[in-house]
């Protein structure tokens, strides 16, 4: 099989973040194109561009599978998930999972908000104070509801072992990890103070932070370093009152 | 078969709207429980609440398909269009029709949130400002960005017919006909001046609006007004700049 290739910014984890671990946990060879050469760079924006792609996406991530381009984070992990077993075979434990995992790409889009509430073409300098209230808002109440809602989802799913789906783990165990290290790196105050109301998503992101594939990735240079290009942001002001 | 249950807000048009028109272009039996009567909104509750339901949704639209009880509005579309004929066969095509469903799900929410910038909990007229500020953005940026986008879709598609995805209706040209259609309502005059340059789209939602079984649903008591309590709302001030 010849490798995938992804297309994403190559300096933050971003949304790309979210296929990356499915890469990764697979142990699928991938490029991960964009990174370090301007070539690359160039290759990421003409899978955005129609003169060359009739299945051009709106935005990254994107993959190339053979003669297949997907974009859309959960379209991939889709995707990815079935070819790679990080899904259930059965069309119930399939749609189960894709709902999970739109539902997280709904947090994320609200963590990004969470900084950017009025405008995402300009600096979050230019709307400080707007993202103040909505943090306080997102803090207050999206972060409980949200996660609040995961930690349901474990306590219900019959299967043993404490995975989102079934009794194995998905594309959306590998996710919820990623969200919450994201919300942690954001809002560490507010993380520390919540935890104690889910301790099965607690469980669950050590549990994914020590598979044999996913730590070795950790380690890597592979892993971007959290910073304040990517969706979830450490601005301290944004985590006072 | 027996009727589908949707689960949604029995007075807006809201997300559930793109599944209403799926289901009603499919020409399926299905009761839109909520819609005006207390035990349907129990029904509703019920449908989100982890206490009855092992695979609870964390908000509507839901729909129920025999033993299968579904969430997320791009996840119900996927089943609908397999199971009814709404999406094509291939996993090239339906991997595709995904993509551009949850593209529109990402303008969706942009919609909804240029009247609620701040906090979905709190009132629009508690965020007006900020309303502005982001509607302004909105107006300028995002629906041209999108909407060029989706022409570029309808261009680029070698098939003939002017379908988003191939050379048949698919859930795609349902919901970008709701997508223009909310638009328009919300902001009448931005659309009226951009309009020319998306003239494939305007084509296609025409196309949709005179479908049989659409011209039908449009013209009954099922299909509810726009509304100031919707995703696409109306608020003159919104459109000035």
């Amino acid at each position: 099989m010849e490798p995938y290739i992804l297309y994403y910014w190559p300096t933050i984890q971003g949304r790309g973040e979210f296929v990356r671990l499915a890469l990764e946990e697979a142990g699928v060879p991938y490029r991960d194109v964009a990174r370090g050469t301007k070539q690359g760079m160039a290759q990421l924006e003409a899978a955005l561009d129609f003169a060359g792609e009739p299945q051009a996406a709106f935005a990254p991530p994107v993959l190339r599978a053979g003669e297949l381009l997907i974009g859309q984070t959960t379209n991939i992990l889709l995707f990815l998930g079935a070819r790679h077993g990080l899904a259930p075979r059965s069309e119930k434990g399939r749609l189960w999972c894709n709902q999970l995992q739109l539902t997280i790409a709904d947090i994320v889009a609200e963590a990004h908000d969470s900084h950017h509430p009025i405008s995402v073409n300009s600096y979050y300098e230019e709307q400080k104070k707007e993202a103040r209230a909505r943090s306080r808002y997102f803090r207050a109440e999206r972060i409980p509801k949200f996660l609040g809602y995961f930690e349901n989802v474990l306590q219900a799913n019959p299967a043993r072992g404490n995975f989102a789906v079934g009794a194995k783990l998905t594309y959306v165990d590998l996710s919820l990890f990623q969200l919450v290290e994201g919300l942690r790196y954001a809002f560490p105050k507010t993380m520390m103070q919540l935890a104690p109301q889910w301790p099965r998503l607690t469980a669950l992101c050590d549990m994914v932070r020590e598979r044999p594939n996913i730590a070795a990735y950790l380690r890597s240079k592979r892993r971007i370093p959290f910073n304040e290009d990517g969706i979830f942001r450490r601005y301290p002001e944004l985590e006072k009152n």
